[in-house]
């Protein structure tokens, strides 16, 4: 193995930011999936899981790539820590996507929709973060923002809760149950994205 | 910036300390909240709110110390580490008070207050133990004692829920479900205190 | 306290050897649970809970030795943090036990032997690695396994809980409630063994 520093370090942040490109790819599906008729899911759901082992392979290729390389960006446990938090992102918007198909969830309330934009527009802030690594500069914009939106995820995700349990979706248990299901897996991606940041963050504070 | 290494240090500590007044504070609203008529519970969940706000200040300021401190008295990512270990206290005991007002809870089981007399305990153990970590002595009676609280609350926990679910607060499922999600939310604020004397247990190692 | 390097180095393994032996034990109970009368539950608890005691114990000898000793095999945190993860899936386990006794469940979905199934090779795979600390070697048959059992795992775990909504098992939404309790007890363990996992897989690489 050689010295050639600058392409090896490139290649972390190419493959961090493809990882995170995976993570707007996955929220579109969850976007489409709110807007399409029963018949539509599985497909949108299978597509998803494509992007799901797509998503997977990344974060294998960033493992293998540490467990081989003599000189990383930064810490190993970072790189490490930072993949694997990127991967738990996506399991859970998959996790979203598979059990609106799997529990055959009905109509979903309208705040999953406000959920699901807020993922996006994470997905999307996470996305553009990731080539930002490189210089460790302008991040705290990101991971700012970042907490912002989880904040408002844990108010609208409380307020949805609140509106199935007092009889917004009527008076059935088990769909409500259901619902609540599928609600929580979308605020764990929210807080997901969040632990994200917070590796980042934390991954600034240390190489400062 | 200068070299004035003890007051430095000396105001880690202090924020440390004021961070986890906050939860002293916070535990005193939760404990209003349960003698409370349904007409006082708006009142008490604002002033939680405020309280919460503050906690967020406290954390935000040891943010910012850390990351424009030359010295620290421990590592940085501990430092930020802990910071973040008590303000998920605050918020996971805003949120049971929050919960209560949402959901329009009725009567509460007797169990919550056993459940929030421990957590009464852990935020002033808490608090006590903060002073302690400049010289990282007489720690361990804090940690035993939160693991202790915490496994009691474990097991008042649990008993909750077999109780809910067998009948003692009728057969409502609705009912159950809300009354579930407030004692998960109290019991999260127990493992989120035991995270904290983790944290501090794991610097003292270190640190040693 | 002297340099005796190696047989320092060796309880270090022998200790987390015992600690994972504990979890197989601790998965033969549950699985004896599975098959039990309801009139048999209440002793095989009680087993459950002296082996969680043993584990506690192990445990508690681990993190003391960290604290007393002046050479350690790998990071004391390291040390710390795997102790408590095998710690975890002991707790997940006996939780689950605990769980099928407190809320008097009746028949359990024949999904959950496909679950304890699982967490019986998990405990095994897991205590056939601990010595294999020692070398560092021959270890990512074991994380891979791990991981690709935690994966089906989930798999069973979303069926099962698809099952219960859709009325494999009638439609009484408490007695559904009290079996998706247990069943993400279980779920919990398995995550918790994938943890074990993970933190095996971290110290590996740092040593490497």
């Amino acid at each position: 193995m050689g010295f050639r520093l600058t392409p090896q370090e490139n290649s972390f942040y190419d493959l961090f930011a493809t990882s995170a490109s995976h993570l707007v790819e996955g929220s579109r599906e969850l976007t489409k999936m709110l807007g399409a008729d029963i018949g539509e899911r599985d497909s949108i759901a299978a597509r998803m899981r494509e992007i799901e082992h797509d998503a997977d392979e990344s974060t294998h290729e960033i493992i293998r790539k540490v467990n081989s390389s003599f000189i990383t960006p930064f810490d190993r446990e970072d790189i490490h820590g930072l993949a694997s938090a990127l991967d738990d992102c996506m399991d859970m918007m998959d996790a979203a996507v598979d059990l609106i198909v799997l529990y055959r969830v009905g109509d979903l309330p309208a705040g999953v929709a406000d959920q699901v934009e807020v993922l996006s527009r994470m997905s999307e802030l996470t996305a553009e973060a990731m080539p930002r690594l490189r210089s460790m500069k302008d991040l705290s914009e990101y991971w700012i923002e970042i907490n912002r939106l989880e904040n408002q995820a844990d108010q609208t995700y409380r307020r949805l809760l609140a509106g199935l349990f007092n009889g917004d979706f009527g008076s059935d248990a088990i769909t409500i149950m259901k619902l609540k299901e599928v609600v929580e897996e979308l605020e764990a991606a929210a807080d997901a994205f969040e632990k994200v940041a917070h590796k980042v963050e934390s991954i600034a504070v240390k190489e400062s």
